[in-house]
């Protein structure tokens, strides 16, 4: 973590309210042992923070919350005498001066017009059964003919939730009731659901490292503390997770253990039994996050986490987005009912309901049997293309390494030293080719020498060509850094 | 407020952290004076708290956070030494002891199967032309034939932006760039992403008084003090919501001026440049929820406040979903970039964008003439059943009393005293008659004499039956009560 990390950190604290006006904050020892950071990046952030009037010190005794501030008005002195803590506060506010805590970084990637898009973990609009699905919406609106006319419950139409449980049965043997689902606009709208019950400020919580990006911002706006898990080609490190699940005591733990976001790793099973053990033994929730598991090349992934839970441990996200229709945006997630009715309440003041449209769409195109031959055909063109992403970084005359995903829509590469990433970044986006900085999947914010490269939304060709260019302006890059 | 209100106030406060361990609370006579209780109300709360172990009293100084106590989990005690209170705190957690801070009622009362369905402010799907809106659809996917397959940006289908940009300019001569749209799944999520970005714990925000129940739960959630704003059949009292924005500097007001929900009242247009104003003199946005706008009976209702606003105080909410298509979910936010650019921030990581799949839908239907031909003959079909509603209210031979609505789809409804509303509420669920009692739409929690019943949802026949029987158990109570 780098020291204006460690700013913004504090500074979101005092905004929050953790710690108020004239509160003590903790030691450059402390904060430093919390953070893993070292303690000259602390001993930084606080002598930036005083200079900006945020802290000021006490002699021998160390950094307090400065009360002039207008970023400490969550704090006690405020509820006392609100009314004049207003009036000094807030005179000079305009609208200019309303701006967001954390940028999604992700998204400014995304933005950007590329032609060889490789930041984006989607399917290429084009592998999909479009004209089929076309004919098929058709019928679907005969069925329901007051389908437009009708809102759904907030936690998602009953026949969706009954024909999701049927899945479960039949793929996993897993029995759960209708009850125990909730249907939500995409797994991010799960993940942010998830978080606003369960982290309340300061919360630990465990997340792989890397992570999926968006996951790091959700959580870190709702004031978790991110505690990180290695995760390599063989998984987690047990005896580490058991550790810090003593140690922290978080309130869960986010995972993607099935070809993993960014890296691409699984699982093995063997750590799924003992990960829900451990689970159950600590009492911490797993969020066992399942976007990719249908999407496999040679052989199936092992079985979800979520099939060996028997306590109620395991939350399951499974979003059907990516495959089956990215224009309906629905996942579901699976639990015990302790897990789901909060989050139907927070379903509901979120936005009461995703639509029933987009949910009926979606029911008998997932049941059907042209679903399973498209999903058949996916998997091939998926692993063609990840081939071709392999075969041109193979032949660039770049030291590049990275394991080979058996599924999921990502490829993991680490860039030699002499080719920084953000140079790299800057030059490959001025010529319309886009990826994913690994360092913004990091909780740790290093990760500086990842890009993640999805090969699932740009066509063979594009493909080919695109990272002939990459390698290109990584080779001209490091022939300039070398020179230097 | 009552006493259990001011209780669950406090514990809420703890539990977020603004009062932390050891931290002495505010004393009886100024939290009184706060949330506008009697003393006598605060004291029973403390009592109570005290009693719990929530609180603990030093002589003559005043009460005290409990250091024992686990709500207190987000303090600043817990950052020094976090670990170790977990492992004391956490030990005992089960899945089980995941519960809602607050509860939404209205769904509560939703969930009751009602024949009589007077509780939801929704339209009669039969009012809908749902023929031919399948009909349409199908030409939808036509036009867009891979519109299965492709997401939307977080903000909204950049087609859709500009098309609600130009029905902003032919209709009231605003002129909005499509950067200064977002697009959410209904005005529940517009009004849950705004609070989000804009209240912190314990800002002030205006709010009508009575006011949409589900926005009070949004904006509890986010810790905020809501200070009402009385609405009468004139509008509101100017000079009092002067006072109170001096005196509060409230970060927004939250208002729904025309066809108001619950009370059908129309704010007055001289009162609505006057607003603007003061929103500009007092830099308090002006958060304008408009979902009734296009169902006026007699008249249109006046212009909305955003066509009053230049310098960027009001924030727009047009919901579309009561009459273009519920099943679509759409509402847009208009405002200045200033606003609109937090707000996609949230809303990408709230959930990444509303469905493409409901947006182009929606596109084309709200452009046809079919869409007008629709709306002209639901104003005539929602007038009738408040006529009808009327009707069989001024028939009953009780002493209620209420304001004509001339738009919207609500009745607000003055009971008489001998006649309480939670006997009648529960009588009423018992014979599958529902409605909404006045108390849940007062951020005072009080009101407990009123009632909304929504004229929209049942047909004809069923809504004489229904208000007849609804007239007739309240005859029953009151002939019990007077007997009493």
């Amino acid at each position: 973590m780098l020291f204006k990390q460690v700013y913004d950190y504090i500074m979101t604290r005092i905004e929050r309210g953790d710690w108020n006006i004239h509160d003590k904050l903790p030691s450059i020892r402390l904060l430093a042992l919390e953070l893993e950071v070292n303690r000259l990046t602390v001993f930084k952030a606080y002598q930036l923070l005083k200079k900006n009037g945020k802290v000021y010190v006490k002699e021998k005794s160390g950094y307090y919350v400065s009360p002039a501030d207008s970023s400490a008005n969550c704090s006690v002195n405020r509820s006392v005498n609100s009314a004049q803590f207003l009036n000094e506060h807030d005179l000079n506010r305009t609208p200019e001066r309303y701006t967001v805590q954390r940028n999604c970084k992700m998204s400014d990637i995304h933005r950007v017009a590329a032609v060889y898009q490789f930041s984006q973990a989607l399917i290429d609009p084009n592998l999909l059964p479009n004209l089929f699905l076309s004919e098929y919406v058709k019928k679907v609106f005969d069925i329901y003919p007051k389908l437009m006319g009708t809102y759904s419950t907030p936690q998602g139409d009953a026949e969706l939730r009954e024909v999701l449980c049927q899945y479960l049965i039949n793929h996993y043997q897993i029995h759960l009731h209708p009850s125990e689902v909730l249907i939500t606009t995409g797994a991010q709208q799960a993940i942010d659901l998830l978080s606003r019950m369960f982290i309340r400020p300061m919360d630990a919580i465990l997340v792989e490292r890397p992570t999926y990006c968006a996951a790091i911002d959700v959580f870190r706006g709702q004031g978790a503390r991110l505690i990180p898990v290695n995760i390599s080609p063989n998984g987690y490190d047990l005896d580490k997770v058991e550790s810090l699940m003593k140690q922290y005591r978080p309130r869960f733990f986010y995972m993607n253990p099935t070809f993993h976001n960014p890296t691409g790793y699984t699982l093995p099973a063997s750590q799924r039994k003992q990960l829900v053990e451990l689970a159950e033994q600590y009492r911490c929730l797993l969020i066992e996050d399942d976007a990719f598991q249908d999407m496999y090349f040679d052989k199936r992934p092992p079985e979800p986490l979520f099939t060996y839970d028997t306590e109620g441990w395991v939350v399951y996200l499974r979003s059907f987005c990516k495959y089956v229709a990215p224009g309906l945006r629905i996942c579901a997630v699976f639990g015990r009912k302790s897990v789901i009715e909060p989050l139907i309440t927070a379903k509901s003041l979120a936005d009461n309901g995703t639509p029933l449209v987009t949910q009926k769409i979606f029911i008998h195109y997932f049941q059907s049997e042209r679903m399973q031959q498209h999903l058949a055909k996916l998997r091939i063109a998926l692993q063609i293309r990840r081939d071709i992403m392999e075969e041109e970084l193979t032949l660039a005359p770049i030291d590049w390494k990275w394991v080979t995903p058996n599924g999921g829509l990502n490829l993991w590469l680490q860039l030699p030293e002499t080719v920084p990433v953000s140079t790299l970044l800057d030059e490959c986006l001025r010529q319309a080719i886009a990826f994913l900085p690994g360092q913004i999947c990091d909780p740790l914010n290093e990760m500086q020498s990842w890009i993640r490269l999805s090969y699932s939304f740009v066509n063979e060709e594009q493909l080919r060509i695109g990272i002939r260019q990459l390698a290109t302006i990584a080779q001209s890059i490091q022939s300039r850094e070398i020179r230097c």
